[in-house]
């Protein structure tokens, strides 16, 4: 047999729940990924913390703990990068670049601290890099950005991109439970970390809308570009004002281009029960892409899970070995400029606000002057509930379409007023 | 200038709502797409019946009614085909590969019956053929089965992929209206053609149906594989039904892997509320996806007009583009083997029945010996209406899971019957 019909050899660093799905599927499949691929897909070797653990399915022999030195052989052709990390994966990962490898990885964290510079040394040293399984679990939303729409011109996305705090909303919404309850349910399901900041504090949403913001748009976002808010502030307070609008909260991970400007954000939204997102429940992730011609497409499924991860990281693999049989890559950043990123502040959306004011004659005149004053005006107003000593009530308010410059003025000036309480917050609606 | 820097030509052929787009987009973008592909494209000329027709936004020297000339021209490198038929356009895209030529389509008529021969000749000339918009329209759908889930195994394919009928379906449950008027109101509207049939029979999703079939289980899969019955004889009778029993009906294209067997078909059915096909409404389609590993999977958009249709195409044409100048071609056929067809009387699902029967003692034991008789069992069973004689009742009757021969067998034997009347239908209910 000539070089050409070599299996291609593949490095699997890290093996936990989704690297030994990936594994078994490697090793079980070899004949129906050959197919394929149009070559055999040999798994060479398995990158992990401790080799003396046993894993079932995966022959001992594969496994060593030297990561670098399984990256750097030169037998290997695909590196899948599982291992999750940021800088020192880094290193790993602009090693196997530099020394020819393909990768596929699942590194949302990584990719959106430092894309730029890996699709980068990836284009120069014409290898490929592919991380569907960076965002929003199986659903095949990476490829679409990159090929499908590739001919028409994207203008927005927005998603419900992790599981864990749509569960926490969820039973917020279902079930009237406050938020610690709700986490520590998910906690105890699994679908919370011990440590839940990354997903509740919304940072995992906001890599992943980084990570679209970037190929919708074709331009370089990083996830210091994205504002972010997470549902650590929800309480029964919002959920009960959504209730009352026809609405549900939900976390957003939302990127738009408004006039060559691109806005990438996270945080909770407040959306019609009408809404495509509204009624994703549960674990479940969903994306819609607005575009020029396409118009509105919507795709959805399950956000996370070892089984699926590993589906769509089999798949990036099994199209990486296909552009290494056909000698080609295909380049992440092709067609790119730079694109200005818009500051939070020049958002526009309807605001929904909750005061808490004292009973008197003129307060309700006074907080409609202060918005006035910032070119907020009210689109609607309801008085929601009056504590037991009568002497104050609060109030919902939905502002017209407000700049969030101005809106935030208003909770200023409102905030340091006499009749207003500290009690006061706001959360932004969508449509 | 050397070869390599050349722009890519293309031929189009024909200049209908989604052609005259395509062109639009062609002429007014090339600096874009040329960013995108890597390099130059450029629109060399257009085939249309007649050229003396003023077309807004196409140069009349671009036009020609040679269309054989067109599409062998040797400087073209690809043929965008939007002319629609099967015989004629078959020589047309056989030559267009013969002659070097990658091939964009959105003709689910010709792939669906000469896709085998037109992807083995791609095959062999080392050429691609691109058709996202032959299903679904603008829904990245061919990409992720080709592609995304190319290391998953899809196990099962459901969609709405026909607007026409949905529209149909979908005025007949709102409002009440009867299928003839609700036709009409589509006629008049422009969602639905002066000769609907290809719609209302059926014929358009059943050619949808084979290509996700063929993608979905990399088989080759024709249309004329495709179990076809139409929504013509669906009427209020099966809407209350269904309505009745918590579910709408809708016209599902279905493509089912059962033991190693393909099952494809398309027909209405009675799918429950809740299922996420359910609130598909109007002109949009939807389609999900079943695999192993990456589990439920559902994709929505638009499923016709000229702008959604012409993003697809022009989506397929930037990524033929691109692979062109990596000098690769992506075989459709790559992994196929040939597997089964299943025959429609091995379906096994739940069965809706309404039969008028003789309001006797014991009529209602009689039908139940007869469906015993034949291994079809009652899940549930409801009158739903008495005629004003009194001497007939119309009953509503659910089965369990049974095989499409036994019931065929039942509906037959109590046809024959002396205490049935021939006012008897049925209607399949989905999952």
């Amino acid at each position: 047999m000539g070089e050409k019909s070599k299996p291609l050899k593949v490095a699997l660093v890290g093996a936990g729940t989704v690297g030994s799905e990936v594994a078994r599927l490697l090793l079980t499949q070899r004949e129906e990924f050959a197919r394929r691929a149009g070559r055999e897909i040999e798994l060479a070797g398995v990158a992990v913390r401790n080799v003396s653990k046993e894993r079932p399915g995966i022959p001992s022999e594969l496994l060593t703990d030297d990561t670098m030195g399984l990256v750097s052989r030169k037998d290997i052709d695909i590196v899948v990068e599982l291992m999750g990390g940021v800088d020192e994966t880094k290193g790993l990962i602009m090693k196997a670049i530099e020394t020819g490898k393909s990768v596929v990885t699942g590194n949302k964290a990584l990719l959106s601290a430092f894309g730029e510079e890996i699709f980068s040394a990836s284009n120069k040293a014409g290898v490929d890099v592919y991380f569907e399984a960076a965002v929003a679990g199986a659903i095949p939303i990476i490829r679409p950005l990159r090929d499908s729409l590739v001919g028409d011109k994207i203008t927005k996305v927005a998603g419900i991109v992790n599981g864990t705090t749509n569960y926490i909303l969820d039973k917020m919404t279902t079930e009237g439970m406050e938020y610690e309850t709700a986490l520590k349910q998910a906690q105890e399901l699994g679908y919370a970390e011990q440590d839940p900041t990354a997903d509740v504090g919304g940072a995992d949403a906001a890599a992943k809308a980084a990570i679209l913001a970037s190929l919708a748009f074709r331009t370089p976002v990083n996830i210091s570009d994205v504002y972010c808010e997470g549902i650590t502030k929800i309480t029964q307070t919002e959920i009960s004002a959504a209730h009352a609008a026809n609405c549900v909260v939900k976390l957003l991970a939302m990127a738009e281009l408004i006039d060559g400007e691109v806005h990438v954000r996270v945080h909770p939204v407040m959306l019609p029960k009408s809404h495509p997102l509204a009624s994703i429940a549960g674990a479940y992730n969903a994306i819609m892409v607005e575009a020029e011609a396409a118009d509105k497409l919507m795709f959805m499924g399950p956000g996370a899970g070892g089984a699926p991860t590993a589906s769509a990281v089999v798949g990036d693999l099994v199209t990486v070995a296909r552009n290494r049989v056909a000698g080609i890559s295909l380049p992440v950043l092709a067609g790119f400029k730079k694109l200005p990123i818009a500051k939070m502040g020049s958002t526009r959306c309807h605001y929904q606000l909750t005061l808490d004011l004292t009973d008197e004659a003129g307060v309700l005149a006074s907080v409609a002057t202060t918005l006035a004053k910032h070119n907020v005006s009210v689109y609607s107003l309801e008085q929601v509930a009056v504590d037991e000593s009568g002497d104050h009530a609060s109030v919902g308010l939905m502002t017209h379409e407000a700049l969030e410059d101005d809106v935030l003025a208003c909770m200023k000036e409102l905030r340091d007023s006499d009749y207003v309480s500290n009690n006061i917050s706001f959360i932004r609606v969508g449509s």
